[in-house]
């Protein structure tokens, strides 16, 4: 039965990929009117190896409620779109390297046309959301508008709060302003977003609304638990870089934790080497250039602002550090905790039986069990 | 009579910033509830010494066909957020250092914070888009939103027709290839969207409508020759880096006519003096080091990937190209030109006599006469 149910996610999770890109394909316009840095570039990120997750999430509440598929398409697309584009100022921002098993966009081509092709997915996807006035009527293409521009809101408040925290240098964070951060800078637009525009698409409001919003909340939450764990050691069929999140320095529920575990010295130590900047492209040619004699350590030490970077070794002690403190099995233990309020929540809303009320039991399932 | 009408140019213009600043404030939160680096930022550009030029655009426009400032108000302020939004990500793109006389915001705060702080702007700008269902009515708040997607699809063109350029180290460029990209890149939301806004705000279309599109459009081309004009040896009250064009190798109408007029020789030497990379400020710290012994020149040249950065000489060669080639006095008369289309397409308007109306024609004769 269990087993059933997961085979059925998946088929669900790529049919609604793919109705989503093939809508998306719709108003990207074909052949670049504008050279070749804007409208084929925004293809790149949705057509890599992606979940689906926010389409399927928007299809599935909204069929579960009632709805039918043609009313809550263009909206599933849109999130698609949205979710790539702030996937793309987020890789910037972040200094990611890779998205899904490839570099990221602005590594492949710079981050100046990176920058631009997310601002055009952005404009363009304006375009269907106005015209949904003639899909789901004029005032629920408005409301949908509205919670659009309420997640864009937030995810951009989300990142100010990480950014933030990174130019502070704060480190002494509670499991709620976790919880508030990433509510903010990835749940609402792959969460909250997607469940709240399916139920609106739907026609539904009230106690179940709120039921499903709710679900959407400790989703979300659960969600990115997961995805924390997913990056430490991560092996196989994941597509980030492993340990990414050590390497960049995150604030995961798992370092947290960890962080306050630790007996004070340590956990000085942990914030210092957290703290230091990843190695850039820079520092490998450094370290060729002292290596053939063309630079002195002095004139190095000059030219690395940082005075030192993070080194494997560096890793490898926060790695154990984590493991000392049980770290992993809090997060597990906090993420299943979410998960079951997900479940909950989803069973207050009193779905009809139905295969999409069945999709996001399975979704909800899937959250804290993916290995990707 | 022409000095006095610029004086109320002057007086209007910084009506029109302030009343639009006051809006901006109603709708960015105070105090930053997200931490210091999203909604203070928000006003960093929109607070320097800006022109103003958009809302009284907007409202000049919008009054002068008969409409009531109310209704236009909103809208205004929204274009100068849009507007101070894509100038923040604009300068990332184009690797700018000034704007206003101070350092560009990510200079000043770093790129995340920066590209984060103008996609916060679009998101907000999206809110009072919205609540214009209740200043103006349902159809013309739909239509105004309609002109938003449009200028932001425009703009991220006309970045992209740019940004391409530079990615191919295409100089082979006409003044119908500059004008598109112009139109595209600032033309839309500097002077079609002010202007198409300010005409559904009172509820003009038809022959009127088309009429004062065809002066923006010639109005958008005019004033970037005049900033293309301003830029080169710029002093005085301007707030760009003296020949910030030259040393970003932007292809303005004046490069573009100097490399048509140059000799075969001259020319293939200027594009490449054009194409070269700007001195970064990795370039001054490798030629202290080299000076102080702690890295070879060979070291160097391995660091500087470009192998050379511009420098003051090749500025001052392209100079004299331009002046050779009378480049300057040939940008001057191809913008009189566009005033002078301008100016009859406002005619063709025919707009009833009011202080309004004599500010857009004042607003014409400031894009070919302004020095700054």
């Amino acid at each position: 039965m269990k087993r059933a149910a997961r085979i059925d996610l998946r088929a669900y999770l790529a049919d609604a990929r793919q109705l989503a890109i093939d809508e998306i394909r719709r108003f990207v316009p074909a052949g670049d009117p504008c050279g070749p840095v804007l409208y084929d570039l925004m293809l790149d990120y949705p057509l890599r190896d992606a979940k689906g997750l926010r389409p399927a999430l928007c299809i599935a509440t909204s069929r579960a409620l009632g709805g039918g598929l043609e009313a809550v398409l263009p909206s599933a697309a849109i999130l698609e779109l949205y979710h790539n584009a702030f996937l793309i100022h987020d890789d910037i921002e972040d200094g990611s390297e890779q998205r899904r098993d490839r570099p990221t966009l602005h590594r492949d081509h710079g981050v100046p046309i990176a920058i631009n092709v997310a601002d055009g997915m952005l404009a363009l996807a304006l375009e269907p959301l106005l015209a949904n006035t003639r899909v789901v009527g004029v005032g629920k293409a408005l409301r949908i508008i509205q919670t659009v521009a309420k997640m864009s809101r937030e995810t951009a408040e989300g990142q100010a709060i990480e950014l933030a925290w990174i130019r502070a240098g704060e480190w002494n964070l509670t499991d709620a302003d976790y919880a508030r951060m990433v509510l903010k800078k990835t749940g609402w637009y792959s969460f909250l977003a997607p469940v709240t525009i399916g139920a609106i698409a739907a026609g539904a409001d009230g106690a179940k609304l709120d039921a499903l919003v709710e679900m959407a909340r400790e989703l979300a939450i659960a969600f990115q638990i997961r995805d924390d764990v997913l990056n430490l050691g991560a092996a196989g069929p994941y597509g980030k870089e492993t340990n990414g999140d050590l390497w960049e320095g995150k604030r995961t529920l798992i370092v947290l934790h960890m962080l306050r575990s630790l007996r004070a010295r340590d956990r000085a130590a942990a914030k210092e080497l957290l703290a230091l900047p990843r190695p850039s492209e820079l520092s490998a040619q450094l370290d060729a250039l002292v290596a053939a004699g063309d630079l002195t350590p002095r004139g190095r030490a000059k030219l690395e602002r940082s005075g030192r970077t993070k080194e494997e070794a560096d890793i490898a002690r926060l790695l154990a550090w984590i493991a000392q403190t049980e770290s992993l099995a809090y997060a597990r233990g906090v993420g299943e905790l979410h998960a079951r309020r997900a479940r909950e929540a989803l069973s207050r809303a009193e779905l009809r039986p139905s295969a999409h009320h069945e999709l996001l039991h399975a979704l909800v399932e899937f959250t804290t069990t993916r290995d990707h």
